[in-house]
């Protein structure tokens, strides 16, 4: 089990925190790709931290939407989506080979992650960019209880999938996440480390209504944005390690 | 000698339409890598263009700056511009390599073009940084009558200069272009064919009080942007292939 | 019966050239307001056009969309996207009256238009963010067979509205357009004169399975971006002036 | 003697916390219009902030440059230049006009700031821009030890100046600031309040070499964006009131 964490999202002046305080205790970083967050200066600062701290790096390509964070729903036609899928990797892993680093991995971000899990035309069109680019990236997604229909079309497009699950996002019985619109969406420190103890352990969460949910993770997303979420980071890690011996 | 344009500079909904009409006569694209125009799918299409065409492909990196079109000269500290031209480079370069192509050159646009030509600083930030890319393309400048300058410092960094010189531009005495603020500054079809012929069979161009500037150029920048520039290129495409034989 | 148009859409570098030639023939001239296109030395001149023909104003603000020129349908909470509508008023409203002009109305632009009127909901949200403007302005929509749900809730929010019909674009028999995905979307010059020349005369347009509409509309929009176009604009003047008569 | 500050810097999802932190001990809020940083709904909980508050609102126009934060200077061209400033004023203006409130004055923010201080020419570009805005606001400026230049050129241009001192920064023997790129540069909380105190009790500040430089301020600019600049802001405030008594 890995550990991995969206870093990379400052721009220009508005510098985000987290990537030097949670880059130590992680071992994938998703950077930013200038489409919602990272210009050129950030994106080589957060490279040269994953470098340090020998973490692997994900393209964490995004819709173009800086004023929102990447958190539009946006309708893009496939060979547009395509083109930008090819563009946000192509920086990154051009500015990441100037560091001597290659990149391992794809995971879209905010709205297009959220639309690929809820609309799987949409997954297929984002299989179908990332297996047209010029070297074959694993594309990481959520996983559910089944990801049958996405290994499907994976398969069809001959690409790889990383599975990853979250620790401070609560889960609905069917396996899917409550909506950040919904109380309740976003566990605490105390609960995050519970949901990721359970699932090292056990390989399930438990859902809102306190059904298990057998879930085939490779990674755990974490959030350490603020001084608690930083804790339970850090705890998770252990645990981690703990179960690696 | 070779032709170059620049090309690949519409962004969403503003379509320049010189790509298609120039691309069939020239020998080189300088193509916008997304700062100045060129969002990703106008890359992916001139890419295409020039693939079916069989033109070489430079990166033509800007200042940040779509509004003013890389126009506005900005001051940008070293480390940042480094970081700029990278990812811009490095946009291209692997959206290129999705249709098979390799990257050749890189030639800045716009006012870095101007600034740098301007002032040696700012060339030795542009040399330093293309020198850091992972991989060395030669940087494209423009061919004055005395060039050691700037070829000091290309050899100070272990990286290849190409020289161009302007079809369509006044020359001053000095070797530099007259500015585009002077009347005059542009020249028309008719004078720019004849500039380039005196520069294709002499090696010199006349400056605007007569003077002869003798200029080691690789390459002649052209515009194609309107039906007189378009049929100036022509010309001017048909010139150097009867040099050639 | 009124002419409108959709001007004001350059970018910096990228100019329209439709604005000089439309301005002569319309009546009314929906300017962007900086989100889909529309810099500030852009309002500023189209103003400037739109006062020496006499012309009225109508803002026309948009999704924030540059790249997708406000044609991506984007999910905007109603709290901000009410800030987004006043602040392109704003603008636009402040640079009119520099030159001495008001603002007569708002029509919203591209796929932010086309979601008011399929989205009920959204039509209240914007209905809501006009009358909460600091001065109440009409808002310009698309005259349907029937519509006293828009008129309802423009009552509701004590907000006037304003008809407008469409010269090129297809209809549907219920009285909605054809999508400009779909073949004969967007009728040719002589079509779009006879549409709005049944339109005048008998206050009808006709289906694609030819079934009469009636249309209660108070403005025709045209297009002019194109030498046929700008021909259809000329004849549909023409005729509404001899119908005035 | 009044107190200032550069706020509504947010822009989307990157929030600068100062602002309702600092709004309860100012008197004036230089908000920023869209430009540098400010999105419609940052300036729409600023101004609602400003108003909680009762203080009062300055448009804090900027080059266009958000990846810069506008602390890049550009050379813009007059007529641009004024439909920037026009089209900056313009949307705070009326998006103030929605809460009740008015807009009371014009700050340049930034790199513009720094340039009309600097060159004679680009103050009056900003002068005359100003000027013609449909309304006249008065100019806020640095306070020099002879500020007889500007004076000069506002006249002529029939608006008015106000003059601001700056707590936190280092002031040279000629009246003008330390670069922030030197050491020094910015006062720690503590300089920062004696520098404020020496310049309300005896209406001068003391340069790097001892100098001390008699200056006319109508107000003080503060930065709150830390605890202790935030102690500072305190601190100046109660020195403001107990003088003001």
């Amino acid at each position: 089990m890995k550990l991995n964490a969206d870093l990379g999202e400052s721009f220009g002046h508005w510098q985000q925190m987290a990537d030097a305080e949670v880059m130590p205790y992680i071992d994938q970083a998703n950077l930013a790709c200038g489409y919602h967050a990272g210009d050129a200066r950030t994106m080589q600062m957060s490279l040269a931290l994953a470098k340090n701290h020998g973490v692997e790096i994900g393209a964490h390509p995004s819709y173009p939407d800086l004023q929102g964070f990447g958190r539009r729903s946006m309708r893009i036609p496939q060979d547009e989506l395509m083109a930008m899928i090819h563009a946000q990797i192509a920086t990154l892993e051009g500015m990441a080979k100037c560091q001597g680093l290659v990149l391992n991995y794809v995971k879209p971000h905010g709205a297009l992650y959220n639309d690929m899990m809820r609309d799987i035309e949409i997954f297929e069109d984002l299989a179908f960019a990332v297996s047209q680019y010029h070297k074959l990236y694993p594309l990481m997604i959520q996983a559910l209880a089944d990801n049958s229909l996405q290994q499907t079309i994976a398969s069809k497009y001959g690409i790889g999938l990383m599975y990853e699950a979250f620790a401070d996002r609560q889960y609905k019985a069917d396996g899917s996440l409550l909506s950040r619109q919904q109380k309740g969406a976003v566990l605490d420190a105390d609960a995050s480390v519970l949901q990721a103890k359970t699932l090292i352990e056990k390989g399930i969460v438990v859902s809102d209504i306190g059904t298990p949910i057998p879930l085939q993770a490779d990674s755990i997303c974490v959030h350490g944005d603020n001084p608690q979420a930083l804790n339970a980071v850090k705890e998770i890690r252990v645990l981690i390690d703990s179960q690696a011996r």
